[in-house]
């Protein structure tokens, strides 16, 4: 298996063997960052822009530290502040960041599609650090790689993910990364926060739906409880959150139905009370934090895997006529 | 041609040599950008403050990519979040950034003559990156790289300049920088946006004024779009943006009048369909992005040779009280 | 004297060789400051990160340039654009930065006492760069450096401190740092601006209380002006700004009261002409701006001390294990 992608925009045509190298390349990352000095000379004298039209903490300080212990330039761009604000079109700003010198472009946006529309326009390399309710890719590889370090292999293992799954780019990239490495998906949750057709059954390969949490933990493997996002409550697509709390929140008892041990993930911020409680959040079962580190070496992964891809402009094997053309220069 | 200035304020005194001198610098620098490992240790141990109280991304992350190619260190200042919001001076920001350590300050201000008034009190380097409508002297630089290395040298080469010239300080730059290299000016725009003496014919040596943008453009060599600023028809300066698109926008029939090949600049950023259409932006006589390019290479350039002034500060040829007292050493 | 702190909270249970220490470490990097390259390979490949939820330009830009000294890798996070506003806890957000990475957190925040919440709760090193009004421990520091370097040593030295002491934790700081040294502390303000035990009488050792700023100057071999807060004269503990100043000022008639040639310090940033003029700031006495730089070399030997704590993490001497259970692990 060799690297052939130029971009990551979402894992839902990606091979299993595509995604097995990303978490071999991330266990490797993991490796470096347990050394002393945590820092690799890969990215020397590259530049990789975050793009961030979204407010973000976690994911924007995980790529960027992910890009400095590859030892890359970084430079941040949010929405405020910025020359959005002056109504520049996506694609300008875009090449703008190309012609400044981005070798590797990771972009949060509110509009599911972005990603795709930026890739096929520039010369960089894009790595989608999710838009809209679409996908969120290095969410769902750092999730696979946190289950199968906890679960081993994931063939055959039931993972169940509780929540608004209409909203969450997270489940739609969970799906598209845990399906393919042979897991199989249960979705609990509202029947109003379900897309319509997976509500009615017409659910994708390997993925089942129970409305109810607790049949749906019993003797499951795995569970990741999406966040609630409170505007939702606004929209009236719930009747409250002390309701949603009571009829899915992640309680102690109610994780302690899945096999013994079984993990709960949670891709935070966490809403505390609400669709998890302190005590499971904070407690035994929690590989929280654990999927905090390995998204660092996820984007470690991602962001070295982009820099070898053959004739990419990130790997700067060949010259700027070769860059603006896109030919496949032999690494 | 040695290099001997302490600050970079605007190109209005410049000498045609230093012009030339930062245009061949940058250059070299362009060969640095085009590297597989895009970096030299010039100011390494140097620390650049990008102190930018007006909102910006293009020119802040061109210099920020400017100065981490050379190595430099590097903080940026905003205003919001900063102390500027808690009533502190002008004055005492920047002698705060110089005793933090500041060796170059790179600065954008509203205020028309702000880097003036702190070059003349700090002995932190000084580089203007825009002040009010007074003077961008780096876009006038990068703008002269550009046309240069399109057009060959500027001698009696006539650039055309269309839009807001009297709230302009790109526009101002490129006069300042583009004349002393023999080029002609021909500005072009609604009578109303033009500096009242200059409309009245007082124009400085080398410019011309023509409102018909169409008889502006009649075989001309180049021509640079300015950004229009919205703000400006609130204030009823313009009837309304579609006239001025109509009027004064650069289509594709009016950028053919020009001589045949004749590039197309814009400082960005553009409103596309505004006052230049999106076939001219992206077109192939445009030189948008090689001036993006350029911008990131004129910076280098002029970082680096501010860092070797004899007797300044950013060199670090003398101790802290040649420092204090701007002595004369030899480098 | 070596050091074993793990993190670094406030000086009000410090030891005095502890502050001899930290000094002594200060003077060090002040020298590798005043090198043409201004760079330490200490902290190579670890990781700082600054988590500012109150604004500061200052104090942020100097822990920044200070990590950057050291070759330290640093990312920033602010409370606007950040998962705070998403509504994670304190807690969560920590945690993840330790999860992320992050070996020495520097936190900035409103809510006093939020540093030793968080210190208890990870196992990065934590710095309090400022919790509400409780303690500066930073500033604390580069006080007692300033002061020492222009008085030599502090034994009976009497300081005054001028403002509102009431809700200033550099105060609070600077007592915590000043008494162990051997100085005397004359507070002097408005009495509405004192905490109330202190205004009748019961103040700590060392620490007195002189409403009359003109007699507390008398003689006294160093000043330190605190920042007027505007919001105080809202709640209606000031009858005005110009009252304020006409009576508690700094002006040069008033800091000539002092011995001759005693200093004149202040935090920054200043309101020159309410609790300094702008002639006493920027005059012969001031040592303003020598307290800045010495915020950078205070900040850099903090930074390179908690790095070598034994048994920390921050000091890396030890693999994953050791770190989560804080084993204590011979350097």
């Amino acid at each position: 298996m060799t690297w052939s992608r130029r971009h990551v925009l979402a894992t839902d045509d990606w091979s299993r063997d595509e995604i097995e190298l990303v978490l071999q390349q991330s266990e490797a990352m993991l490796e470096v960052l347990a050394r002393p000095m945590r820092r690799t000379p890969a990215l020397r004298g590259r530049t990789v822009v975050l793009f961030f039209a979204e407010a973000s903490t976690r994911t924007r300080i995980s790529f960027e530290l992910a890009a400095k212990a590859l030892s890359a330039d970084t430079s941040i761009i949010t929405a405020s502040g910025s020359s959005i604000e002056k109504g520049e079109t996506l694609f300008d700003t875009v090449r703008t960041l190309e012609a400044l010198g981005a070798d590797i472009v990771v972009m949060r946006h509110g509009a599911a599609g972005a990603p795709y529309f930026v890739a096929e326009r520039v010369s960089s390399a894009v790595i989608n650090a999710g838009d809209g309710w679409h996908a969120h890719p290095t969410q769902g590889l750092l999730d696979a790689l946190t289950l199968r370090t906890s679960l081993g292999a994931l063939e055959g293992k039931r993972i169940v993910i509780v929540g608004d799954v209409l909203h969450s780019r997270v489940a739609r990239s969970d799906i598209h990364t845990l399906v393919p490495l042979g897991a199989r998906i249960t979705l609990s949750g509202p029947a109003t926060l379900m897309p319509s057709a997976w509500r009615c059954g017409q659910l994708p390969a390997g993925v089942a739906f129970e409305e109810d949490v607790d049949r749906a933990l019993d003797g499951a493997d795995a569970v990741i409880a999406l966040r609630l996002q409170r505007e939702r409550m606004d929209a009236g697509l719930l009747p409250s959150l002390r309701e949603y709390a009571l009829t899915w929140g992640l309680s102690e008892v109610r994780v302690a139905r899945m096999r013994p041990g079984a993990p709960v993930l949670h891709p935070g911020p966490m809403n505390e009370g609400i669709e998890i409680e302190a005590a499971v959040a904070h407690g035994p079962r929690s590989l929280i934090e654990r999927q905090v580190t390995n998204g660092v070496a996820v984007r470690m992964a991602l962001l070295h895997l982009l820099s070898t891809t053959p004739g990419a402009p990130a790997a700067r094997g060949g010259g700027e006529a070769d860059r603006r053309e896109g030919k496949e220069v032999a690494a």
